[in-house]
C-alpha cells in the first residue's frame, strides 16, 4: 500500500538531507522533531494527533523514525513515505496519565536504537514540547547532552521547492474565493457566524478543481469596536451599516497556506478610513518594493514603518512573518519576521504573509498579501483587489 | 464597555474561590495559568492567541490577572470580567525572537507583584508551556519554589454549572443537525470535502437559533481503509457505495463542546459491519448502565470491554474523557479518562464523551455519545439514533 503522498520520495529524501546536513553544522547527532509541521515536512505524516506527545526522530543515518500514540502508529502507516518497520507506537494508557508520561517509552526506543549517549536536538520552543516532556526525557537519558534546536527544521523549510508553490497557488485561489464570497454574501443584517459559515464553506470546497484542507487558525472576523484587538473569532451579532469588519481568513492546499485579510465596510466609508487605506496601501507599496533577492527583512518592514509614519499612523508590531506547510494553532512558520533588526537575507523562493494590520482607536483595518520573493523582486500570490471592500 | 461575557461575574467568583482551595491545598500561592480553557474558564478571555505565549495569574488575593503579548491585551479588555489594570500586554519584538524569551516579561510581573519568592504552580505538561518557556521563567526566578500543578484548574471544571449544562446542550443540538447533514448531502461520487464543507456549514451556523463556535478538533472522516486510522482528516476522494466513513465531529456554543462520531455506510453493510456495530451497541449499553453518581469512571470502562470481549472484540484504548470547555488542539479536558485503573468517583453533573470506537483491519466504527451524569444515572444530550447510519 503506497500512501497518497503530497511530495515524490526524492523531495523527501533531498529535506532529509538538508536537515542532517543543518544537524552537522550544529553539532547534532539526533534530531528530536515535535513541531507537526516539521514531522509532515520531513516524513509526509498528516493526522490531527498533536495533542497526545509525537515526534519524529532524525538519526545520525537512515531514513526517519515516526513516534506516536499506537493508535495513530496506523495513520503513520497510511501517509509516511517510509517503510513501516520505522514506525513505533506507544502504548494507550500513557495518554494523559499523570502515573507516567509518553517520553518515556521516547527514551526507551532511543536507548534501543543506541543513541543514548548523543548530542540530542530538542524543539525546546515548540508547541506540544511541554515543559513535562523535556524533564522527562532529560530524566531517562541521564547521558545525553541537550542542544536547542528551536527552528533548525524550520529554517530549512524558508525557500519553496516548485511543488511547494505549486501548492500555495493554489491555496491562493482558494483564498481569493472566499474573499469574493464575503463580497457576495455580506450585508448589513446578516449575522457574523452565517457570513464565517460561507467562508468556511467556500475554503473547504476549493477552487479550481483543487480542494480545500482546514486552516491553521479559525477565520478571525471582529467587527467595529472588537477590531481594535487583532485575535477575536466571531459570535452572532449582525453585520451592521457604517461598520467596518476585517477577515483574517486563509486559502490552504494539503497544509499549505495562502493567508490574505480585506477589511469590509458596509455603506460609506468616514474619511479616516480612507486615510488609514491610503497609508496602508502606499506603506506596502514601500514594503514591496524592497522585498527582492538579496535585501533584509528588515528593509521591507523599515521602509512600510517609514511610509507609515510619514502619513501619520504607527505600527508597533512586526509586518509580516514567514509562511508554508503549518498546523494549528499558526500557519507562521517561526522563522523571520519583518521588523526592524531582522537581518534574514531575502532569496527567490520564500514566501511571507505581509501583514500590515493598523488597529485603531475605534476599529481595525487589514488589507494583507500572501508574497513569493521572484528572481528579480516580488509578487502577491493572490489578485484579490487590494484596497478596502466597501459594499453599499 | 462591559465585554459580552459568557456567564455572570458571580460564576467566575466561584470559579476564583474554588480554583484558591485547591491551591491552598497543594500548598502553591501563586498559580501560572497557560492552558487557554483554562484561562477562559477564570477570566472569560477568548481569543486565537494561544500560538504565542501567555497566561492568567492567580495570586494569593485579588482578581485573576491576564497577561500577553500587547496587542492581545486588547483582545483581554474586550473579553475579560476583571477591571483593565489586570491587563498587562508584553512589547512585540518578545514574539517568536529566539533572541529573548516572553517568559521574561513574565517573571518581571511576577516579582513587581511581590510574588518571586513563593511557591509557584506550573500547567507542566499543557500544551504552549513548552520547555523553554519552563527554563525561561525558572532561571528569571531563582528564589521561586516550583511546583507541578497540571491540571489543577481542569479539576476544578470536571462538574458543570447550571448555565455550562445549558451551553453545551445547545452544542448537543448543533452536532445533531450535522449528522442529519451528513445523511442528507451524503451521496456515492460526491467528494469527501464537499461533504465536510456542509457539515462545517451546518456546524457554524448553528442550531434552535444558537449560533455555532469553532470546535477545537476539525472534522475527522477517513473511509474505508483510512478508517483504521482514528485522527486522519480529509481530502477530495469521492465517497463510495460499499464503504464506510466514520465522522468524528462537535457541535460547539460559546467554546463548550458536545463531540459525536457516527459511522455512515453508503450501500448495504456486510455483516462484519453489523456484527461490530451490534458488539459496540450492547457494550455501550453495558456501560452507560454503569454510569451513575457514586460509581468510578473505571467501572463504566470495564463494563464496555467486558461486554466488547464477550461478543468477540477488543479495544486497547481508553473508552472517553471528560468534555466541556476547550480550545484547539483537543476538546477534551484532560482530567479523568474512562478505562482501567481510572478511579474517579461519577457525580451529577460531570460530562464525558464516551467513545467507544473500534478500529477494525479493514476500516473502522465510531458510535459515541456525549454523556452527562445526571442526579440517578446517565443520559446522552443527543438523540441522534444510535446505529450505523445507512444510505442505500
Amino acid at each position: 500500500m503506497t500512501p497518497n503522498l503530497p511530495f515524490e520520495t526524492s523531495e523527501y529524501e533531498g529535506r532529509l538531507a538538508k536537515t542532517r546536513a543543518a544537524m552537522a553544522t550544529a553539532d547534532v547527532a539526533l534530531l528530536v522533531v515535535s513541531d507537526p509541521a516539521n514531522m509532515a515536512w520531513l516524513t509526509g505524516y498528516d493526522g490531527w494527533s498533536f495533542y497526545v506527545h509525537q515526534a519524529v526522530l532524525i538519526g545520525p543515518t537512515g531514513p526517519p523514525i515516526w513516534w506516536g500514540r499506537g493508535m495513530d502508529a496506523l495513520g503513520a502507516r497510511r501517509t509516511v513515505y517510509m517503510g513501516h518497520e520505522h514506525i513505533f507506537g506507544y502504548e494507550d494508557t500513557f495518554v494523559q496519565n499523570p502515573e507516567k508520561h509518553p517520553m518515556e517509552d521516547l527514551a526507551a526506543l532511543i536507548k534501543a536504537q543506541g543513541w543514548a549517549g548523543s548530542r540530542i536536538g530538542l524543539e525546546m520552543d515548540n508547541y506540544y514540547f511541554t515543559a513535562a516532556a523535556y524533564l522527562s526525557l532529560v530524566q531517562a537519558l541521564p547521558d545525553a547532552t541537550w542542544v536547542n534546536a528551536n527552528g533548525l527544521v524550520n529554517w530549512q523549510r524558508a525557500i519553496k521547492s516548485p511543488t511547494e508553490i505549486t501548492y500555495m497557488r493554489r491555496a491562493a485561489r482558494i483564498v481569493e474565493k472566499m474573499h469574493a464570497t464575503i463580497m457576495e454574501r455580506a450585508e448589513p443584517g446578516m449575522r457574523k457566524n452565517d457570513l464565517v459559515a460561507e467562508i468556511t464553506h467556500t475554503g473547504i470546497k476549493g477552487a479550481d478543481g483543487h480542494w480545500g484542507d482546514y486552516p491553521s487558525i479559525v477565520p478571525l472576523a471582529p467587527s467595529g469596536a472588537d477590531a481594535t484587538a487583532p485575535h477575536l473569532t466571531w459570535d452572532d451579532r449582525p453585520l451592521q451599516k457604517g461598520e467596518a469588519t476585517f477577515f483574517e481568513i486563509a486559502g490552504v492546499y494539503r497544509r499549505y497556506h495562502a493567508p490574505q485579510s480585506r477589511t469590509l465596510f458596509l455603506g460609506e466609508p468616514p474619511s479616516k478610513y480612507r486615510r488609514a487605506e491610503n497609508a496602508v496601501l502606499e506603506a506596502v507599496a514601500a514594503g514591496m518594493a524592497q522585498a527582492k533577492p538579496g535585501n533584509l527583512t528588515e528593509d521591507i518592514a523599515n521602509a512600510f514603518n517609514g511610509a507609515l509614519n510619514r502619513l501619520g499612523f504607527e505600527k508597533d508590531s512586526r509586518c509580516g512573518y514567514s509562511i508554508g506547510l503549518s498546523y494549528p494553532p499558526d500557519w507562521g512558520e517561526r522563522t523571520f519576521s519583518l521588523r526592524r533588526d531582522d537581518k534574514t537575507v531575502l532569496e527567490p523562493g520564500m514566501t511571507f504573509h505581509f501583514m500590515p494590520a493598523l488597529w485603531l482607536d475605534d476599529g481595525g483595518i487589514e488589507i494583507t498579501e500572501p508574497v513569493i520573493i521572484t528572481e528579480t523582486g516580488a509578487q502577491s500570490m493572490c489578485t484579490t483587489p487590494r484596497s478596502l471592500l466597501v459594499k453599499a
